[in-house]
């Protein structure tokens, strides 16, 4: 085996070794040392394959992103209109509750990582669209007028919205929800938004009132 | 003054230290030395006014909670019927961004304090409360025939979805949004979650449809 693949190699167990620590620690127990003997390299050959613990969080997070890739896919349906898109976002927010639920502490990794003054590199935010282009469609069949950088910024937008429900109600931020009584509370938030914006794209016009600036 | 007034000023001073604190440098530099050197007392004083930290910490957020019922109150307007009730929960929203935007480490450290395997206190909680009461009135225009509970608990959950709206633009999570996109999105999710709600209640048994199961 040449160099480059021996180096390639330790990423790739290195990066398996973050994945398996964060999900079972979460971000706070990942330690240089700890990866070093888990794939039994020196702590200085880290530095030889990644530039530093962001980078190797950052590779262990596109791991989870394409698991939860996974998730999502499988609660795609083909279909058009409106029934069939506010159906396919709560398909898609309940799969996001449930990856969430299941694999809490790399979910989590997600939003607690912080680059700090670095950008996060390009690679990363690819990674992260892909997921996005999947609220997109449904979007599109809700709001079809809108620009494409609208769309993707209306999808992103409803995401964040999902992502609080999920967030606040797996962490019991302000009560403790039964698991059921979450689930209901996404379907209901997420269908109402749907409906909400597809009025928003024919209702207003139908009934003869101002388009709405939104 | 007697021992009981005394306390009782010291744990005002130390309530006021811990949140000019967190209004500096966040939860993280709360230390019960640097508190103590604040107010003058002897770091051992600390822990016979509050049990631990934790409580300092609970009562600093209750004065951010405060702080955040005065702008909530604010934004609050008499009316009744759906446009009033989407105005005013887009108008709480806007403030609650407002709110956040401007005690961006006050507003964090509402979420990023966790009390470990204690419960949160009856007096934090009924805190929370008064400001769900907001949310409460206008989400009873919109779904009339909820019972106190299911419309307490969508109340939640609308602020939940309208948090990570919030949290997500604010802390760049997914891109970096300008202000002014970031409010203009605010405004677009919470109509749409407004006017959604309003034909759950209506509109699917208007138009003749089978009553809506949220």
């Amino acid at each position: 085996m040449d160099t480059a693949a021996r180096r390639e190699q330790l990423k790739e167990a290195l990066v398996d070794a973050a994945l398996r620590t964060i999900a079972a620690d979460g971000l706070g127990g990942l330690k240089a040392r700890a990866l070093a003997d888990k794939v039994g390299c020196a702590v200085g050959a880290i530095y030889n394959v990644v530039e530093d613990l962001d980078e190797l969080i950052l590779l262990a997070n596109t791991k989870t992103l394409e698991q939860l890739e996974t998730i999502l896919s499988m609660a795609i349906q083909p279909g058009e209109g409106t029934d069939w898109a506010v159906e396919q976002l709560v398909a898609l927010a309940l799969a996001y509750l449930d990856f969430a639920t299941a694999h809490r502490r790399q979910w989590r990794a997600l939003f607690d990582h912080r680059t700090g003054e670095k950008p996060v590199p390009d690679w990363y935010r690819r990674d992260q669209e892909r997921l996005f282009a999947y609220v997109e469609r449904p979007v599109e069949q809700l709001r079809p007028k809108l620009a494409p950088a609208e769309r993707s910024l209306l999808a992103r937008s409803m995401f964040s919205a999902v992502h609080g429900l999920v967030a606040l109600g797996l962490e019991e931020k302000l009560q403790f929800l039964p698991p059921q009584t979450l689930r209901q509370q996404v379907v209901t938030i997420v269908t109402a938004l749907g409906h909400g914006f597809a009025r928003g794209a024919y209702g207003a016009a139908a009934s003869g009132g101002p388009s709405p600036d939104w």
